[in-house]
């Protein structure tokens, strides 16, 4: 039977470092991405996949808050909405085209996804992610009081809002994952999922707030009962020591290995720590399956078993 | 079995007339919209959605522009998904909601919907949709210069750019919706779908264009063999002589009277008469099935033959 897995696209899958952050030039990168994944496809394997939405979501957030005296801002729960619809088409589009030239005419698509947050989550007591705009210390105050958002100094760059990150507890679009998996190519969860939390009657309810899409890919993962949770990122291994001269980088990790690793700070917070933990996660809670943390042109080797960082239960 | 129906849901069902375009007021009325077509849920008809998206992309647009020093502005196309996830979004969280009530657990899911255009259309000789924002005579002429946008006056109030409004061709994502039917609720061809064309090297390619959401409507409609086309919009039924004395309402319509009220220009260019056209290209091709053109509210009434516009074959 074919390997199910479920791929975590980072940024670098999505836009170019150091070119302007065009529709055009992400479409471009896309369909280099879109190659790779086509190749993993060929191999047979099934699989879904995850996108990240971070400078997107921004840039529809700026754009909002710029035209605030045309257009009324959207709320930052529509903003994933639209990054999802944004970013979905593209790898959709792509994907199609590259399964094809593959003579693979697997359906593609990419589904708007709800992710339900807990309101109890720790991590609405310390909000950390910034979002938007810079605004001056009074124009930050300002919007403190008027809309009740929490503002923080941002590295000497000015204020920003924060809003927290609280962890995935359920994909409500999961049904249709399920229905689709067999025999389509689903773009799911995308920006870690349209945040929302469940109100005591039952609505559903659209909050600010940033879910890591490692975290929304693994929850997938062990949603779809996946073969193996692929996280593609910039390097081609997680590293201990990383940027020092004595740099090592890890082939594979055991759960004990990886969560002394993260306990002695090795790995950057909101980087390499968050896709660790994922890993971890999934390794815990699927003995006996892998989690891969890669860079997305090793991912074939890395799903080979010959390059990225494996992690396992033990 | 149960009676499969496309409805095409028109801008009253999304945005209240003189309210703020907010995104809470269209969550407001999307609430109110999904219950009703919860109710008609709950009578055991299957369904799928396809919905307007004119303000939205109009907005989207017009903040893209405004903040066009800050961000770069989107091309239409992207414009057009980042619509389809904001109002799949709200349209898939209020009736998940309005279904639970009524204790049915049916997956609602929205999908990014390519839709093909032919580039031969002969709407792109004559481009007829005004986007975005008003421009002087002066920015008009740079824009049309700098980006070779057609600009044309509008109607006293400035320039806009002008785009084709050209007939819907295929549904990329079509095998995705059918896989999906049976079990789903599932939301697409939102804004009449991303409108794409085809290079001769086999790639979509995303273009500026305006796809009626009801003629995408129709073509759904056939690609899911339905047994009825549901156009909901702000009238009950459709009528001749329009807003004169004898302005004489339409219970039922053959094609060949459909054909001579069209004829003798009884239905507005862009309101009545797409719908008009998309109800008897469905009845044509459908001989024994029915579009029907009513107004969200008496939705299930025109569905069990008390009220609306049914147009068929003869």
């Amino acid at each position: 039977m074919a390997e199910r897995i479920v791929i975590a696209l980072g940024g670098n899958a999505l836009q170019a470092k150091g070119r302007a952050p065009t529709a055009e030039n992400q479409l471009e990168v896309v369909r280099r991405t879109a190659e790779q994944i086509a190749e993993v496809s060929r191999r047979g394997y099934e699989m879904a996949i995850v996108h990240g939405n971070g400078p997107q979501v921004g840039q529809i957030l700026q754009a909002g808050e710029a035209a605030r005296e045309t257009v009324p801002p959207m709320p930052f729960d529509v903003c994933g909405a639209m990054s999802q619809g944004y970013i979905g088409y593209h790898i959709q589009q792509a994907l199609r085209y590259a399964l094809s030239v593959r003579g693979r005419n697997i359906p593609v698509v990419s589904l708007t996804t709800q992710v339900v947050v807990d309101r109890r989550d720790p991590a609405f007591g310390n909000p950390t992610k910034p979002i938007g705009s810079f605004y001056t210390a009074e124009e930050a105050q300002q919007l403190a009081q008027e809309k009740g958002y929490l503002m923080k100094e941002d590295a000497g760059r000015g204020w920003r809002r924060v809003v927290a990150s609280p962890r995935p507890q359920k994909i409500v679009e999961i049904g249709s994952i399920r229905l689709l998996w067999d025999q389509t190519i689903v773009i799911t969860c995308g920006g870690g999922g349209i945040p929302v939390a469940e109100n005591a009657d039952g609505t559903l309810e659209g909050i600010a707030a940033v879910i890591d899409k490692d975290y929304a890919a693994e929850l997938l993962a062990e949603e779809v009962n996946a073969d193996a949770l692929l996280i593609l990122t910039e390097v081609e291994k997680a590293a201990i020591r990383y940027n020092q001269p004595d740099q090592q980088d890890l082939d594979h990790l055991s759960l004990s290995e990886a969560a002394r690793y993260v306990e002695e700070g090795h790995f950057g917070a909101g980087s390499m720590q968050p896709k660790i933990e994922a890993a971890m996660r999934f390794a815990r809670n699927n003995p006996g399956r892998r989690a891969i943390i890669t860079s997305l042109d090793k991912c074939l080797e890395a799903l080979e078993g010959k390059t990225g960082t494996v992690v396992t239960f033990s």
